[in-house]
């Protein structure tokens, strides 16, 4: 295994002059909206991975549709890559440019267009970010739930179709993108879908476009679902014996149909790293962090049988509050579990990497998972959507180490085929990039991704947008 | 307006030697179990509609994928279309054959394959029946919770995107297959997803062939979600003074985040012929029909919240029971609500069209439809999946008549039209087939539509899947 398993060859890269050509006709279009300064051109490509940071010859700082459409044409006229750039908090190089080319950075296509509060829906531009979606519609009483960690832009969750861990009760980003406008290769802008909650009018172009990556096109808009606000919200945290006690006490939660909004596992090694980093106290075992959204009755119904459950296989004490200020340090809590972690390596660069498996092997799949990162000698707590069989490790790995660097890899191709080997995935929801595109195969088998190459090469015949991503 | 509108011109309609070649081949693998009498192949066509019975050359009666696999490689050797069949009960012409070829029986692929409970999902052959499936997980407290109404097969539930009534709270079939296998145009099974509940690896060729209606390839087996069967249900009726105060509770209780398993509208047409038909004696005034999924504590907290909702818009009283009996009653009547039409305009058939509108639109679209119906002098009761925005009209026409017919398909193309002008979409539910697909392009615009027939002729360059269907 080399680095090139993960990188393109430069097969496809367009010949200089048709780079310069591309710049030129876009630098007297966009002035000094174009930048073809190393730096920037760097900061666009991704750098969060291993994955070398591959940049683009040039960024372009669009601000409607049609410029996108201007910059997809010319790009189209000389064969120029086109890569779509939100906030830059994707996992698996999917805005590295291995073939250079033209960087459309969207972050300041980030207007609200239009909230329909009665119909639960909001269109954006794609640059608009999950944060300032959810303050821009908090007076109404609505929320955009799907969360992945990152105050990640609308466009790109779209595009890795992102979830995290609301997603076990409001489903994942393939779930609230109501419809979508693309550019598309030929420089034609489709829009997906009607306003309308469903429809049976013909192909699902939504979720086509929705995870993958800005390979098919490039999102202009987004019509999104959003929720009401939840009259209560409880919350708490659960200590399990053993990560299998927890996985079962998930399975009988999610079984027994209890609405729960969030239900996310740490194992004791995670647990020890948020004591330290968040100033928490909690026993250093596996443990569940919970909440339920409803009415007051409704959560503390909901907490209550979650605590029968837990109770039931030797959990507990189930510890939950209907305190905002308590929660939130919980919560808070959970989402610097990624920071809390680098202090247990230090100097080490913490990286993350996702699987999802069905419910039933989620036991296995961890446990198996932790006695590999045992076995190995390495550091890598685990939390994990578990609601939805889904995990992460935050492997710490000294980059400049060779040795370090090639013993994660091989650990991230075990839980990978681990995970495939119990039918499940290999991502839940981080997105394949360059990163996984080697486990694409066994995941789907050939066949499969014969048919994702027909579509690719039928909305993209010339390989412009987004190449030597997903498809390996 | 005239039929072809709705028809294929016989383009592409292949050579009779090229047919015989096919059956003379699929006789000698098939035996009796390939079918060319007239009535069977009649009865594979499709006559719930206006549309003309255009019925294949032959039917072929397969037992595994391996045999669809082979009809297909038998039908794409020769250019003969190939159609898939599941129980006949499509709305909009999707089993007809306009360009003869092979009808692929699928009703005999009817096992169960594998229920895996914990991880509250099911994998099954596409001739399986939603019914059949409820059966066979009741006993493990699971359900299938999509009721289009018919007991239609899965397959075909997953090829038009099916719903119906529980929609509003469980989603479509968009929603509920976690994963399919198809034979391609070229011969090859694919399988989309991995049996996780999510997963970013890659395009969602899942929701590609999920209301596809057979165009893209023939499903060979699903991957289902399951449901939990509530611990209790309650459910109940509620009379309004007009269908706009019965859609505004509607709004109200959908944006409060009332988690209703169901909430269908009956306008005063349809409740007179439901009284009539199912020996009831609701006030003949606009009605919801409601079903609350949940705890016994639960369920009882939504009604009476559902009630305080009703009685702000004028509506109630709202009567609602928990008895299974009264509750079947209610329903039952709801589900003959077809049937009860019939008699409202002796000798006519009743031809069922749906569309689907943004709920703030709702109410304005069917109080015009409304109009357009008392103008037109039909008769035309309206029943509405609400809770999406979906309704459908139950128009009676003696289709001996030319102008009875005439004067119906103007009334439904001016409700499409309405539909589309409100931002909503041709069909909710029913999907494209040959009957609607003159209205694709208004809702999708021209390049949406090139989109899709590039996809289509990347997958099926030959154009032997359902030919004639969806794409105008």
């Amino acid at each position: 295994m080399t680095d090139l398993d993960e990188r393109d060859a430069a097969v496809g890269t367009p010949a200089p002059e048709a780079v310069s050509a591309v710049i030129a006709r876009l630098s007297k279009e966009f002035g000094d909206r174009l930048s073809t300064g190393r730096a920037i051109r760097e900061q666009h490509a991704n750098t969060v991975t291993w994955l070398p940071n591959e940049a683009p010859d040039a960024v372009v700082f669009v601000e409607s549709a049609e410029e996108v459409q201007a910059v997809v044409r010319a790009c189209a006229a000389h064969g120029v890559p086109v890569i779509a750039f939100g906030t830059g908090s994707s996992l698996e190089g999917q805005i590295n440019a291995p073939r250079g080319g033209i960087s459309i950075d969207l972050s300041r296509m980030n207007r609200v267009l239009a909230v329909h509060a009665e119909d639960l829906d909001v269109v954006v531009e794609p640059g608009v970010t999950r944060k300032q979606l959810n303050e821009h519609v908090r007076d109404l009483g609505l929320f955009f739930p799907i969360d992945p960690g990152a105050d990640a832009s609308l466009g790109g969750m779209a595009s890795t179709r992102a979830s995290g861990t609301n997603a076990v009760r409001y489903g994942t980003m393939k779930d609230n993108v109501i419809a979508l406008t693309a550019v598309l290769a030929n420089g034609e802008i489709i829009t997906t879908a009607r306003r309308a909650k469903k429809s049976s009018a013909g192909y699902d172009l939504t979720r086509l476009f929705v995870g993958a990556e800005g390979t098919l096109g490039i999102i202009t808009s987004l019509t999104l679902r959003l929720s009401g606000l939840p009259e209560a919200i409880s919350g708490g945290v659960c200590p399990f014996p053993t990560i299998r006690a927890a996985c079962d006490a998930v399975i009988m939660t999610i079984q027994s149909g209890l609405p729960v909004a969030r239900i996310e596992l740490l194992d004791e090694v995670q647990v020890k790293a948020c004591n330290a980093y968040s100033k928490l106290d909690l026993p250093e075992q596996p443990m569940l962090f919970l909440e339920f959204h409803g009415t007051q009755a409704g959560v503390a119904e909901q907490a209550e049988r979650f605590a029968e459950i837990a109770d039931e296989f030797g959990g507990g004490p189930f510890t939950w509050t209907a305190r905002p200020e308590e929660r939130s340090k919980l919560w808070q809590a959970r989402h610097d579990a990624y920071w809390a972690c680098l202090p247990m390596k230090p100097g080490a660069k913490a990286l993350a990497t996702d699987v999802c498996v069905p419910l039933s092997r989620l036991a296995d799949c961890v446990d198996e998972t932790k006695r590999d990162i045992e076995e190995m000698g390495m550091v890598a707590p685990i939390v994990g959507h578990v609601g939805d069989g889904n995990f992460h490790t935050v492997t710490l790995v000294h980059m400049d180490d060779p040795q370090d660097v090639a013993k994660a890899k091989i650990f991230i191709e075990r839980m990978v085929h681990r995970s495939l080997a119990m039918g499940g995935t290999a991502t839940g929801e981080h997105g394949v990039g360059q990163g996984k595109k080697k486990y694409l195969e066994a995941e789907h088998g050939r066949e499969t991704l014969d048919a994702m190459r027909a579509i690719k090469a039928a909305l993209d015949p010339q390989n412009i947008m987004n190449p030597g991503k997903i498809l390996p």
